[in-house]
């Protein structure tokens, strides 16, 4: 049993570091970008090295204390927000800011955990080299963060998710030891491979400090298309062809349903219409070319073999830098919209690349059984990961569907499992999925994890409740 | 303490699995490749389903008897063969060799753990994909035991290690249960990554008995070439060009030192050379080109652009995928030829990239205080991982040597832990450097590896005295 933060924790933590390390708990941090979970309480402390960061985990675990793991705030499963028990540390690693190094030549940058996503991305810039981790909420989520919940994003197909980005971590651990793991080796066989287990853990076994991270040479050329689809089936044998046909010079590769750009049409933001009778179902695919190949002529050739196998029926290609930024904008713009819009029920689900169509389909048919619904399918198709989103029609709102809301999640929850899918691609656990992941998980699985939970955490103080329940 | 096996675990054991399991305990599985481990004893089986493996592990886990998970034996650093101790079930994967599925479109394979390497490779290719994993024992070597040691090899630095290119893993765990991990998926953040856990961990938390692939679009081309360099911090310059001028599609970047041809010379196995008058250094490079460039024609760009910068003096480029292979069949002759003349001491380092040359040198510089010596440095330079192998002059033998060996094995592991790199880049630790990752690892690695490892396995069954020390 956790205790809540005392007196004599705060005076402890108070000699302890400095005066700098400690600021006003304002709402923000008791918040998540969805509103479901508000946190109660905490005691906020934001240490600016790792050597402090061990103060405060040393600290609590001989108090007896839970610490919430706070990066950019930017969770969408609540792990960074804790409504009941005891009051936690909160720990935020917002003033661990720096770049520690750069090594152009080695593809590889050093970043403290706070560092911005898109810090990271700039400090890459810099130097003429790619860090290919890109996703909406890249201008206030914090790389450390990023790495605990394995984050995902759009260039997922190509360069992997955020634990393929990553070469070592350094980590203060729940005993407030520090495993010092920051190697930029890019072969290292020397026993358990503790950054897999930290990344992704979502807080609960340690806390990420820091991390090497690998960098990509730039693609000598960028470009995107906007291709129509007859049905789903087509986007995913268009994604075969593309891989047959340019490789893994295809970095992106999304999935859009009308429904997104009625709802943008509907309540903003604003995006540039791309086709004047807009599909069903569209794909925006974005390619990084290896010199010697013209994205634009690359994405033509796509187009032309897809047309020819009726996978295409319409397409627009980008033919500048901001007509594709304007693609990626209509993309990155349909979560604003839906959060708008107020959706019933949202879900982050993948199924086998293959099997998307299927799912689809059978969602649609299953969702349509419970009540006339607006569904706004769209993701990284890519990856065989959707955001299956349902909202209500115009008229309703979303309080009309609150009794159904927790049987929209079951069926579709239950139609990824039966798909051998996740009920959670890219977004993790945290709070929102606990109950979810003890149904869905195979149980040696979820009984493994208890286990490693129980060792190096044996007094559960590393973000109490979050993706283990207690 | 573990037990030895007893009559009544043979009795228990035959009486549960097919008589076709049990097999006669040759030579074979108490030897490794380089005859420094040879077993004492072991009982040997062979079940041909995970569901047999883990009767095997649970009858091992009652009776507190050791297992040694057997692959395809090639393993270089003596994991799969105990000494001494109480005598061990010996638990061969041979059987287990059906490749259970294949996703041509979505690129991914389930292979059972004990298929051959180069049966993997080749179903992929009867798919017209690509599986990269390859290494010189590939005949031979088992994707399971690949997978437990996340073997590296030629293909690395475009694709990754083993672990790279594992999407899921089924396994039994030490108690016997079974780990259903066999998702296809390619985003799925539901708790703890225990596919990265078990990969690398040298069957010390599990056996892993089936994996989920990935493959890959074949290249639309592929090319090698053999260029001449002047040292090994050009080697590295031309690495670094060769990223930008062909970004991913350079998938071999390897180190070959003149001594590699001077062995192959001496005792074979017998190569056309490639020069007349071969360089000190020379490097292989390997490029997989996409639709609409001709890889001989980047690798000449290459060669121009490296000569312009003073990078290479010299080169050849395959005209035909013969010459290409004889390329590369120079570079998987070396390991032959160093066995036949014989090693004082083989070392698989990794240092950061950039650090290549300065280890090159000070590595020969420190040997050679030691005595007269001929040295093989060759390897994956574009990873960082170098053999610096150690052999007497002519005239000399390796027993002259004896009295040496342990002093220059710590020269060049200090030297690599001092400049940031590893004592096991791709062959990991076995028992052959159990003492050395102690002396080596961050403690709170290791201490975090122990309790790991004590919670999974409680009893100690799993492989023990392999990578952590009892």
């Amino acid at each position: 049993m956790l205790n809540s933060v005392t007196d004599a924790l705060r005076a402890d933590l108070t000699s302890k570091l400095p005066a700098a390390a400690f600021r006003e708990l304002t709402e923000a941090y008791l918040r998540e970008p969805r509103g479901r979970y508000k946190g109660a309480d905490g005691f906020l402390v934001a240490p600016d090295c790792t050597q402090d960061v061990a103060t405060v985990v040393r600290a609590c675990s001989d108090a007896g204390v839970g610490i919430i793991p706070y990066g950019g705030g930017t969770g969408l499963v609540g792990g960074q927000v804790m409504e009941s028990g005891p009051t936690p540390v909160i720990l935020s690693l917002e003033r661990m800011t720096k770049i520690r190094d750069v090594f152009p030549k080695e593809n590889v940058l050093v970043a403290e955990a706070g560092v911005i996503l898109a810090s990271v991305q700039e400090a890459a810039d810099a130097v003429d080299r790619l860090f290919p981790l890109s996703l909406a909420s890249e201008g206030s989520a914090r790389i450390g963060g990023n790495l605990s919940t394995n984050a995902g994003g759009v260039n997922v197909l190509r360069y992997g998710n955020a634990r393929d980005l990553c070469l070592g971590v350094e980590a203060v651990m729940p005993d407030g030891s520090i495993l010092n793991g920051l190697s930029r080796l890019r072969k290292n066989n020397t026993g358990y491979d503790l950054r897999h287990l930290l990344v992704g853990a979502e807080g609960t076994l340690g806390v990420i400090t820091a991390a090497s991270l690998k960098l990509f040479p730039k693609p000598a050329g960028e470009g995107a298309a906007l291709m129509a689809v007859p049905d789903p089936q087509a986007a995913i044998d268009l994604l075969a062809l593309a891989g047959d046909l340019l490789g893994h010079q295809v970095s992106g590769f999304e999935l859009i349903n009308r429904m997104g750009l009625t709802f943008l049409a509907e309540v903003g933001p604003e995006v540039r219409a791309p086709f004047d009778d807009p599909p069903e179902w569209m794909v925006l695919i974005d390619v990084g070319c290896v010199a010697g190949l013209d994205p634009a002529q690359a994405l033509e050739r796509l187009f032309e073999a897809g047309a020819e196998r009726d996978l295409v029926t319409d397409g627009v290609i980008a033919q500048s830098g901001a007509q594709r930024d304007a693609f990626w904008n209509i993309r990155e713009s349909i979560p604003e919209a839906n959060r708008r819009i107020g959706s019933v029920s949202s879900h982050d689900i993948s199924v086998p690349v293959g099997r998307i169509p299927e799912f689809i389909s059978r969602a649609q048919q299953a969702i349509a059984r419970v009540d006339d619904f607006r569904i706004n399918c769209f993701g990284h198709v890519g990856d065989g990961n959707l955001h299956f989103n349902i909202f209500p029609v115009i008229g309703n709102s979303r309080a009309d569907h609150d009794h159904q809301r927790s049987d929209v999640k079951r069926i579709l929850h239950d139609l990824a499992a039966d798909m051998e899918g996740s009920i959670s691609a890219e977004h993790g656990i945290g709070r929102l999925k606990v109950a979810d992941l003890n149904r869905y998980s195979d149980p040696i699985k979820l009984a493994t994890m208890r286990t490693i939970k129980a060792a190096l955490d044996p007094k559960g103080i590393m973000n109490p409740g979050a993706v283990i329940s207690a």
